[in-house]
């Protein structure tokens, strides 16, 4: 059975006053119109979310949105969670329950509020993804890990924090474009290098922001214009202590991708837009090298060579990526798809000439977890 | 593609020192034990968790578990939620991957590390698990849902705390002989009734505990002398106030049920032995009407009559129940099916003659998401 886009349906990325549930109605409304599906057609409902329970009291979100979304009483509704692929693995389960014949018309809602909580405290919520058992508690957060992974990567395989900027930069012009987008506004290395160290050698340019938002997929069966070809998921070592020699590499990005690609019979070459997990600026870095579209220690350079701008040889978070589309964790994944089904549409604000294969690569944590997929043309 | 148990294992449920991990490390080196199946030949984890991350600091258990548990590198795994039906959908994800034939060789683990949090944050815990926005603000925690239930129940529907009491006095009994449980002891009726009221009408050995456990269960595609012959899930209403007139009645487990035994080709009739999730005692009769084993307003009386004991014409819950053999959320709907499978493999604690068709309902809050699946003798 192959699997189609009927439809998608996001919010603004951003600062909402909106409840989880209620941003959640808009996305899912959206997808619904966008696919002139009507709510009792819905058959099952899988939601990405990582930790609502902690921002908002409300875990148990499958039966807690179903209602809200208009659907009809009864069906299936699960919660899956992978940290900030949690997306990714929610639009995993649903592509399943299509390709394996359990349902026709499946939705994915990814979602998150984060901003009702204050800003340390978001922190410490976001890592309880890291190693909770031996990293964490000796004070690493989610900017620490990836000041680590960029600190050997500048220090062992090359660039320069120079290189990092030209992604913030890119990520930016991208974004200004982009409506959802939560910072419509160009930067320059000027402001980049204005802006404090977050976590040497990150500055604050380098992270996405906390962001609330939702968006929505609905997955079918019946032959549509956009196909989600593959949808693979791989999971590696959670502490940086384990990983192999270079902590700079995702494994878990490289096998998802390759099982992605095999599935869907495609190569890295033919991909012609991708998003990637651009959570700090140097995890574009290190997905475009897991992925293969350039080899260990080139990708930094991507941005600066203008390869990866929209109208670039291989174009990347062509939506302004979590960096400055804004990373409601657990809608995240689900709006790397979205992205990439408005390329082929041509319908993005970024538009890359002819896309026709787009990629997403959506990660958890530090990189232990992530989801890729291949869309096309159908 | 037919689905069977290839091998199971737990720890046993309680108070335990050990973390989420160990306690899964133990229940998964179990179940690879008693299936004779190396960690190198699972493809696939799916894990059973309500709130790791609330109660220990720890989100994103597939990545943290899979290496401790020894699996190969890259496998995928994936976390499932959806409250004390965690493990249930865990096992519905996990025999959907198998069904589908995306994987040969599946590892479900439930796991709940919960006595490491004062009482009463506990009881803050598992009411995210309820109507966050509505219903927990205005002060309602799990007992007072069920409380709310039975008191609708005994009013309106019939019964009286005797026959509540007949219900805990069966699971005890039950319990004082599987090593694997909570409470290893018998009560009386005096006990019952001298045990304080935890929300009127319920008193303490109304009340599941909170514990410590995991279960793990290993399923394949590969003949074995059990199959789990369907595994079906449905959600319903969140908030009390939402449900049809009559809140004693169970939907989600009625139709999840339903579901099951049309899948699986059963009538309730066909049903040997039931492990359904009787968090409070009135659930137990909940369950057992929304399962077609008895009229609305029958259920209640079962217990007393002796109907639901081991030996009796319709055994519920031979294992001690979530009552007495406690109730780790994540784990508790594997415990379940392994409980059913040892009845199937004439091994069980109180063993019911000639058992070949099991079921169990796991289910999720206050009853809003449930699953249910038929295991039997192949």
């Amino acid at each position: 059975m192959n699997v189609y886009v009927a439809g998608t349906g996001m919010t603004k990325f951003g600062k909402h006053a909106e409840s989880s549930i209620e941003l959640s109605v808009e996305a899912a409304a959206k997808a619904m119109e966008d696919a002139g599906i009507a709510p009792e057609e819905i058959e099952e409902l899988y939601v990405g979310n990582f930790a609502q329970n902690m921002f908002e009291g409300q875990a148990h979100p499958g039966p807690a949105l179903y209602g809200s979304l208009g659907l009809k009483n009864n069906i299936k509704a699960t919660h899956v969670e992978s940290a900030c692929a949690s997306g990714g693995f929610a639009l995993h389960e649903a592509f399943r329950a299509i390709k394996g014949g359990f349902a026709k018309t499946v939705m994915v809602v990814g979602v998150e509020k984060m901003t009702s909580r204050p800003t340390p405290e978001v922190t410490g919520i976001l890592a309880t993804a890291g190693d909770a058992f031996y990293e964490v508690p000796c004070g690493i957060t989610f900017p620490g890990y990836f000041a680590l992974m960029a600190s050997y990567y500048l220090k062992n395989i090359g660039g320069t924090r120079d290189d990092l900027a030209e992604i913030a930069i890119k990520n930016h012009h991208h974004a200004s474009k982009n409506p959802y987008a939560q910072f419509r506004k160009e930067i320059t290395k000027d402001v980049y290098y204005g802006s404090p160290i977050i976590a040497e050698p990150l500055c604050l340019y380098d992270c996405s922001p906390i962001s609330d938002g939702a968006a929505a997929m609905i997955l079918t069966s019946e032959k549509k214009d956009v196909e989600l070809a593959s949808c693979e998921a791989a999971v590696s070592r959670m502490a940086l202590a384990e990983r192999r020699e270079d902590i700079s590499w995702l494994e878990s990005a490289e096998i998802a991708g390759k099982r992605a690609y095999m599935v869907a019979g495609v190569t890295p070459e033919d991909i012609d837009v991708a998003e990637v997990h651009d959570c700090f600026t140097i995890a574009e870095v290190q997905n475009i090298e897991a992925l293969g579209f350039y080899k260990h220690g080139e990708g930094i350079k991507a941005a600066k060579e203008k390869e990866t701008y929209y109208d670039g040889k291989k174009p990347v978070n062509t939506d302004g990526g979590l960096k400055a589309k804004g990373h409601p964790v657990g809608a995240t994944g689900v709006s790397m798809a979205i992205e990439v089904v408005k390329q082929i549409h041509n319908e993005a604000y970024n538009q890359v000439k002819g896309a026709e294969v787009g990629l997403i690569s959506n990660m958890g944590g530090s990189g232990p977890s992530c989801v890729a997929g291949i869309l096309r043309r159908s």
